[in-house]
């Protein structure tokens, strides 16, 4: 696998379909009275994000319907009983719950800024910043309800992302309640980032090939595409956080670490006797020396804890990977493979 | 009308069903993990409430069926075409729904206490609080999408539900905005207090009887029946304020004035000269007298503007049960009635 071209396809893939997603988000949230509120609601949306999520609900769609990628409006997009449906939708209500958890959790975790803006909390207030998540959950319901899709698979893909949500909130609450907890298990630890992140990967293609018609088992394959992928990609970050330069990063490298947050990396030093409290002895992010962190990072090393959680994350994209082979053999395919790798061997 | 006698029949119909919906609902948002998140969703639910939204749900379904008021399982409810429908879940979809609401809007309100219960951000603590909130908002898309309906008038409930969801959003913000506008004219006010209160008693009755199999031309008659009773139950909230003793209140009577919160009669009142922010002196409640609100009471009722608000709130109720007109003629529906009726002469 050539990583560098693996990469360079993903991000042509998703750069080509990031400007019809933006457009069809300023339609699907348009600026509107109350008007406070409705800048809020857009904020976000507004300021960024690669899309990678709706990306992965329009080439679930291509490679189901066979179709050669970007020829067919998403808009009319033909399902598998030969209908014409707005998949579009399908990719922005995902897009959309994802920016209403984004603005939640940045208030629940008092974080200043989020895609180099400041939080919807801090631009605007927490009032107006609640209110804007509830309007974007809200809408995210409204768009998957009104896809054109055959009804019953309409009211299975709203289904699916009320369950996904649900999973997202006891995620979030696992993430707070482990930061109190003296003891978290790995296995405790994939489960919560499976419900706090994975879950929305997996609705992403699911509720896609849902609408589609695709039958129960492909969907289901498909779903688990976007839960072991979503997994890695988690696991991915935690690695990040302690071996790219903090340049690159755009934070200190090894914040984690200085912050106390326990990842699949500190659980499995603690499994294999490392004092992983002990690693770093500054208090906070600006006191922290890059020796400091060096010598954490060689710790676990040693201990192997990097590895194990590199090996995990490759295990779960190989295993992403397979589920793909439900589907046709065609480029919207092989590039759904590719944002898999992506999710691991990106740098940064 | 006799409205003592209303009220008994009104309040015996809420009271049958309340211990039916109090089941569903334990059911419906079960206690499991993660356990702090799920007590305090299931929190507010516990701590009471009337359930009044959801007994129009099953009334207008009864109405519908024209069957006889608590002869049939409402988990198991004959819909027009003949298949077998879990109305509760419609029922208790609505609650959640309120829930939510309430729960979020303490939050950005400040407010310490509902249900005389301390508010759930108080009880645990604001990220909680955001959180349980939005399980409950993923709950009810959950419950309305798993009624067993022909899954047209499922999906059809769902994009109900959702547009609702955004209105009570827009609602909320119109109603903080007015707080800091200068002039608000009646007219705005009654279209916030219809996307902030009455789009749900319009959602309880137009979701039950969409689930229902109903023809559009009745379900869109059962949503004017809740939109116009909801905002005259609002309109009457506003009375009730100014003339009912502060004992039978429960807190201070003319709060609304000593907190400078406009109503429909304060609008009307200023519309006619009457110097509203001059009408009490104290700051807040802890420091007004009870002469100071009889004064401020007088001059509303010279100006006429009280006899306004309850001439509006008798209109807009007339208006209300003749949408009932849609109805077969039976007990259900005269409970639909009377529940119109009773929003606006209760008590308190």
């Amino acid at each position: 696998m050539n990583s560098e071209a693996t990469e360079e396809r993903v991000l042509e893939a998703v750069a080509e379909r990031r400007e019809l997603v933006n457009e069809a988000l300023d339609d699907d949230v348009p600026m509107k009275s109350p008007e406070r509120l409705y800048e809020a609601t857009r904020y976000l949306l507004k300021a960024g994000g690669k899309r990678l999520r709706p990306t992965v609900s329009l080439l679930t769609a291509e490679a189901l319907a066979d179709v050669e990628p970007l020829s067919v409006d998403y808009h009319a997009f033909p399902a598998l009983d030969g209908s014409e449906i707005d998949v579009m939708s399908a990719a922005t209500s995902i897009e959309v719950i994802q920016s209403f958890t984004l603005i939640h959790d940045d208030i629940m975790d008092d974080d200043d800024l989020r895609r180099g803006v400041p939080a919807v909390h801090r631009e605007y207030d927490t009032e107006t910043a609640i209110l804007a998540g509830d309007t974007l959950y809200a809408k995210a319901f409204e768009l998957l309800s009104e896809t054109g899709a055959a009804p019953e698979n309409g009211l299975e893909a709203v289904r699916r992302l009320a369950t996904t949500c649900t999973q997202i909130c006891e995620g979030q609450a696992l993430d707070v309640e482990f930061e109190r907890r003296t003891e978290v298990l790995p296995e405790e630890y994939l489960e919560m980032i499976e419900l706090k992140t994975a879950v929305l990967y997996g609705a992403a293609a699911a509720t896609a090939a849902t609408l589609m018609g695709a039958d129960d088992d492909t969907v289901d394959a498909l779903y688990r595409y976007g839960i072991d992928s979503g997994r890695a990609f988690q696991i991915q970050d935690d690695v990040l956080d302690l071996t790219v330069p903090s340049e690159t990063l755009g934070k200190q490298r090894g914040s984690d670490l200085v912050e106390n947050k326990e990842t699949l990396i500190t659980l499995h030093a603690r499994q294999h006797g490392v004092d992983v409290d002990g690693l770093v002895a500054a208090a906070d992010v600006e006191t922290v020396s890059e020796a400091e962190i060096e010598s954490a990072v060689s710790r676990l090393e040693e201990s192997g804890s990097i590895a194990y959680a590199e090996a995990k994350a490759e295990e779960l994209t190989a295993n992403a990977k397979r589920h793909l082979d439900v589907l046709p053999d065609n480029e919207a395919r092989d590039l759904l493979a590719d944002i898999a790798d992506y999710l691991i061997t990106r740098g940064y």
